[in-house]
C-alpha cells in the first residue's frame, strides 16, 4: 500500500533545532551591549524572516542574518571582534556532531527491508549531506533530496520523478506545515512526529484533523501504523 | 546515440563569473585602507579556497569569506559600515539579472526537440533555481541538479539515476575541472565551451586531449557535433 517513505531529517532524523536554540543564546550574549536578550532575538528573527526569500534556508543563511540584525542593533557600531565571534558561531554550527534520534536507527532498520525510504529537507545541500554521513544512517536511503521550500508543487515533483502515486506515498516530520500540510493536499499520507523545540516560522496554529494524518509521539510508533502490520 | 544531453548553468548558460569580478572589485575598493588591490584580492582567494570544504560554492559562502578576509585583513578593526557594504555587496549578486549568452536559446531549442536536456550545476539550490526561473530558459530542462561537488561520483549517480549508460551521456560546460574531466572519465562525452573568465580554482593547467572531447569556441558549435546530424 505505502511504496515510498520519505523523512524530514533535521529534528526528525536528528537534532538540530536544539543547536539553533543554544547558538542564538551566546549570540544574545555576544550582543548584550546593545539590548536585553529578548530585543536582540526579536531583532535577530525578524531579519531572519525578512531575508528567507534572498537567502533561503540553512547556517549559511541564519550566519548572514546573525551580522545583519548585529550591525543594525548597533547601529553600525559593532567592533569587528564581535562580527568575529558570529562568524564562529555560524562555522561551530557546520561541525557539530549529529546525533540519530531514539529509535530512528530501529525504525528505519526494519522499514528499509520492506521499502523504497528516502530524505526530504530543506537547507543547504553540502550541509545536509554532511549531516546525513555524520549521522550514520546514509546506507538506509536510496535519495537525499534537497528542496529550496517544501511546498504541493515540491512534493508533486518528487514522487512524479519516482513513478509513484500520492496514495502510496508517505511522509514522516515534525513540521506540520512543511512536512506534512502539502503532502496531505497532494493527497498523500503524513506521520507528524514533534519534536521538543519548533521553529516559531514552522509554527501551524490550528489543530489538523485528517484521515491520512496520523500523529505520533514517537518515532518509534511509526512501526505500528496499519500499512505495515 | 546521445539520450541524456546535461549543461552547465554559470558561465555556459548565462555569465556569472563576470558579477564576481565587479563584485571583488568593488570589495578592493571598499577594502582600500587595509592593502592595495592585489593583496586584498590574494586574501579574499585564499579565505574562499580555505573555507570551500566548510562553506562549500555560491553567493552566501563567498559573502561569508569576504566578511572573513575584512576582518583578518583590518586586523578586525573594521568599522561596521564596511562590514554592512561587504553584506549588501552579497545581496546584490542574489539580484542580479540573467541573460542567457549569445545562442544558447537557439541550441536549446533546437536539442529540446529530440532530446531530454537537463542542468547540472554547484552552489546554492535557491540561488541556482532563481537564476534558471530568471533566464527565462526552464521550459528546455527536464531537471535542474544541484551538486556540492562535480565529482565522477556525482555524475555517475546522476546517470544511473536516469538510467543512461555513459556513452550515451553528453556534458556541455566551461570548467574542464567539473564540467569535462569526470564525464570523459566515466566514459561519457564532453563538450567544452569556453568563458571569457575562468575562476582559479576551475583552471586546469595541462592541455587536455580525449577522443570524447569536443572543444568549440561558441555554444552553436553544439549543433554541428556529429550526434546532432
Amino acid at each position: 500500500m505505502i511504496d515510498l517513505i520519505a523523512f524530514d531529517a533535521d529534528d526528525t532524523l536528528w537534532g538540530n533545532e536544539n543547536y539553533f536554540y543554544q547558538t542564538q543564546n551566546e549570540y544574545a550574549q555576544i550582543l548584550s551591549d546593545y539590548g536585553c536578550k529578548e530585543a536582540v532575538l526579536e531583532r535577530l528573527h525578524s531579519t531572519e524572516i525578512k531575508n528567507l526569500k534572498l537567502y533561503g534556508y540553512g547556517i549559511k543563511s541564519y550566519t548572514l542574518s546573525m551580522i545583519e540584525a548585529a550591525l543594525s542593533l548597533s547601529f553600525r557600531e559593532i567592533p569587528g571582534e564581535l562580527v568575529a565571534k558570529i562568524l564562529a558561531l555560524g562555522a561551530k554550527m557546520l561541525t557539530e556532531p549529529v546525533q540519530p534520534m531514539n529509535h530512528v536507527q530501529h525504525v528505519l532498520e526494519n522499514l528499509s527491508q520492506n521499502h523504497d525510504l528516502i530524505t526530504i529537507t530543506k537547507g543547504d545541500l553540502l550541509d545536509q549531506n554532511r549531516k546525513m554521513k555524520k549521522s550514520g544512517l546514509a546506507r538506509y536511503f536510496s535519495d537525499v533530496i534537497v528542496v529550496s521550500e517544501k511546498d504541493d508543487e515540491a512534493y508533486q515533483q518528487i514522487i512524479q520523478g519516482k513513478n509513484i502515486k500520492p496514495e502510496n506515498f508517505l511522509m514522516v516530520g515534525n513540521s506540520m506545515k512543511s512536512d506534512i500540510l502539502p503532502v496531505l493536499n497532494i493527497g498523500g499520507y503524513g506521520a507528524y512526529v514533534p519534536y521538543k523545540y519548533t521553529w516559531d516560522h514552522e509554527h501551524v496554529a490550528e489543530p489538523v484533523e485528517h484521515e491520512k494524518l496520523f500523529e505520533l509521539k514517537d518515532m518509534k510508533e511509526i512501526l505500528d501504523l496499519k500499512f505495515f502490520n
